[in-house]
Order: C-alpha cells, then structure tokens, then sequence
C-alpha cells in the first residue's frame, strides 16, 4: 500500500429500525456510497443491498445472543479499510448514538488519525411508538421518556431505577427479553404502580414487528416468550394507548399508488 | 360536499432535526404525496417544498414564544381536510412520537373516525449527538437516557428529577433556553455534580447549529443566551467529548461527488 495513500474517513451510520424506507436519506446515501460496508445482523437484507457493486461487506453480528465478531475485531477492520482509502460505512441498527457504541468506535478510530462522522437514525422506541400507535410522551401521562437497558456491562442488573419511579416517565428497555421479569420487579420496587401497562414489541419497525400487551405486575412472574428477534420493552401510561394492529405507512402509500395508477 | 367521499387518512410525519436528508424516505414520500400539509414552523423550508403542486400548505407555528396556531383548531383543519378525502400529511420537527402531541392529535382525530398513521423520525437529540460528535449512552459513563422538558404544560417547573440524580443518565431537555438555570439547579438538588458537562445546542442538526459547551454549575447562574432557534439541553460526561466543529455527513458526500465527478 502506498504511503501517499489519503486515509479514508469513516460514517458511522443510523440504519434505523429495519426498513429501508425508515432509513433516513442521508444514510442511504452513505451506504449507496460505501467503499466498504461492516454492517450489524440488525440491518435489513433491503439496507445491505443499497450498497455499491464492488463494496466490501463484511456482517459484523452483534445480535443479543448470537456469535459476533469482538468489538475489538471490528474497530481494527475499520481501521485496516480507512487506511486504505476506502470510504468506510459501519452501518448500524437504530441510530448509533443509543446502545450504538459510536462512543468506543468513534474514539478508537480518531485516535489513530481517522475521522469519523454519525449519521443519525429512527430509533426502536420512536419506531415502536409509531408502528403500534402509541406516543413516547403525553400530556398528563409522561413528560419524559427514558431510554434504558435492562442490564449493565457486567450483565448485572442495572441497580439505579430512581428514573422509574416517576409515574410520569415512560420507560423503552432496549434488548430487555431476558431481563424482564427482573426489571419489573426493580421498578415495582422503586415505587411504580403493578397495574402500570406494558407494551412488549419484537422487531420494533419491522413489517413482522409483533405487540405484546401485559402490566409491570404481570412481568415480573417470568421470562417472556420470543421468536429471537429484539424486544423493546415500553413501561408507562402512554403504552395503554397501543393498537394492536401496527400500522404501516409505507403500505398504505402502496395502496394509495396502486388505486390511483 | 358529496357523502360518498371516503375521509381520507391523516399521517403524523417526522420531519426529523431539519436538513431534508435527515428526514426518512417515508416521511418524504408522504409530504410528496399530501394533498394537505400542514407543517409545524421548525420544519424546513426544504421538506414543506417536497409537497405536489396543488397541496394545500398551511403553517401551523408551534415555535417557542412565536403566536402559534391553538391545538383545537389544527386538529379541526385536519379533520376538516380529511373529511373531504384529502390525504393530509401533519409535518413535525423531529419524531412525534417525542414531545410532538401525536397522541393528542390521534386521539382527536379517531373519536371522529379518521384513520392515523405516524411516521418516526430523527429526534433532536440524536441529531445534536451525531452532528457534534458525542454519544447519549456510552459504557461506564451513561447508561441511560432521559429525554424530558424543564416545565409541564402549566409553566411550572417539573417537580420529579429523581431520573437526574443517577450520575450515569444523560439528560437531554428539549427547548430548555429559558428553563435553564432552574434545571441546572434541580439536577443539582437532586444530587448531580456541578462539574457535569452541559452542551447546548442550537437549532440541533440544522447546517447552521450551534454548540455551547458549560457545565451544570456554570448553568445555575443564570439565562443562557440564544439566537431564536430551539435550544437542546445535554447534561452528563458524555457531552465532554462534544466536538465544537460540527461534522456534517452530507457535505462530505458533496464534497466527495464534486471530487470524483
């Protein structure tokens, strides 16, 4: 490789909740103007597509329980491209900057003289929201929404739930299958209402996105049932409003095209 | 008017922070379909111009401290528009589903038989983080993040900042101007550092945005000062790796087109 070689930069980009039309425009840009994809099991087959012939892909993992590559083993492939000159996208699910890791990766690379730049995305819980027709923050009912994890590094359970206790946060648990009967119990403990309504959804934004409805009481009795994709686990009053029947605009706009070509 | 017109759908869209390719492809394929739009004043002049020739425009306003629409009488154009079987789009900075009144204004619109569809987007906060370079949660310093105002709808203060206390929370404060000290003084009641990083930004996104670094004790001592446009509010360590030069994905695509071309 030459030295005159101009290091690339490297976007790391929101992929949003799944489909491609929740993609922002920008983002699809930079993935249809990849030299280089590494990409998470979360992106859609749809999104993976919109890349260049002649891109590099590389499927990095990183889906709850199934084999990755170690962040470690990703931050230097990003390396190893940049420096080649490649225009590198590390292509995310949600928006990278909640539960990304854009952090670490972001440091990692700058420290070594390569710049990075965050495409922002739809994140599951503004996609869950929407999909199932229930608002994240509600006069009278929640005048703050929480975005959390069940769980800390250690997989330990996240002890401060101070956050809540307030019967006016709605709380959004990301990656919160395994947890949740433990985190039920945490915010029973930390003062919330047993009856207060929870909204379970697999695959927030997904055209499969499925909707459980239970209460913090109910929760806290066992694990939850899964078809191995991610849950997004909603506490609060405004989760009462969720529709069982998830809406899908794009569809709706199929529709509308078809009867009116 | 015939009775015969089906009432037409109302889409509740996320125009996202404010560049129209921050908005999701969705999002702008509904405003390019609307045959009403009504459209908040934080939107950009850029998305309400995607809307078909023909659209009925109407700016709702909804800008703090600018004379703004009244919530009755939107949600009765929208009915109105929809009745007559228009495809009306409502077009909101940001994502609906956060502070954006979407359960107010589905709910309305349902109790009247009007189907609703909402349309996620890229809320400020995700954008401010991208756009400057820091991350909202980041291993052993955030664990969570709380999305919140400073006042309720009365004007007073939000009494509960217990979620503020957890040293480990970032606390994003939409349109937190003129709130500011006061917050800054409540999350430090309630137990968080004066030495916690604060960015402010201005107009979160847009080209022109702007960021204030401080920190919380700093911001106790009195109002900050604005240049008109809404003001994010990001109080935790992670704001410290805030990047005062802004980075913007887009133009780096630009700029590498022009290159290649």
């Amino acid at each position: 490789m030459s030295s005159s070689v101009q290091p690339g930069r490297v976007l790391l980009v929101g992929a949003g909740p799944g489909p491609v039309d929740l993609m922002t425009v920008r983002a699809m840009r930079a993935v249809q103007e990849a030299g280089a994809l590494l990409y998470d099991a979360l992106c859609s087959e749809e999104a993976v597509a919109l890349a260049p012939p002649g891109c590099i892909r590389i499927q990095t993992g990183k889906r709850a329980g199934k084999p990755s590559m170690k962040q470690d083993e990703i931050n230097r492939i990003m390396l190893r491209l940049a420096r080649r000159g490649l225009r590198v996208v590390r292509l995310k699910g949600g928006d990278p900057s909640i539960f990304g890791r854009v952090g670490e990766e972001a440091a990692f690379l700058n420290a070594y003289g390569i710049t990075t730049e965050v495409v922002p995305g739809v994140t599951a819980a503004c996609a869950a929201a929407a999909q199932f027709g229930f608002p994240l923050t509600h006069r009278g009912q929640a005048r703050r929404v929480v975005f959390t994890t069940a769980r800390v590094e250690n997989g330990a359970m996240s002890h401060d739930w101070r956050s809540g206790a307030d019967a006016q946060a709605t709380i959004a648990v990301y990656m919160g299958a395994e947890a949740a009967p433990d985190l039920a119990k945490a915010l029973v403990t930390a003062g919330r209402a047993t009856s207060t309504p929870v909204a379970m959804v697999e695959r927030a934004g997904a055209a499969d996105a499925s909707l459980t409805m239970t209460s913090l009481g109910a929760l806290t009795s066992g694990p939850i049932t899964t078809h191995g994709g991610p849950v997004l686990i909603v506490v609060g009053e405004v989760a009462a409003a969720a529709q069982t029947q998830a809406s899908n605009a794009s569809d709706c706009f199929r529709e509308h095209a078809s009867r009116t070509a």
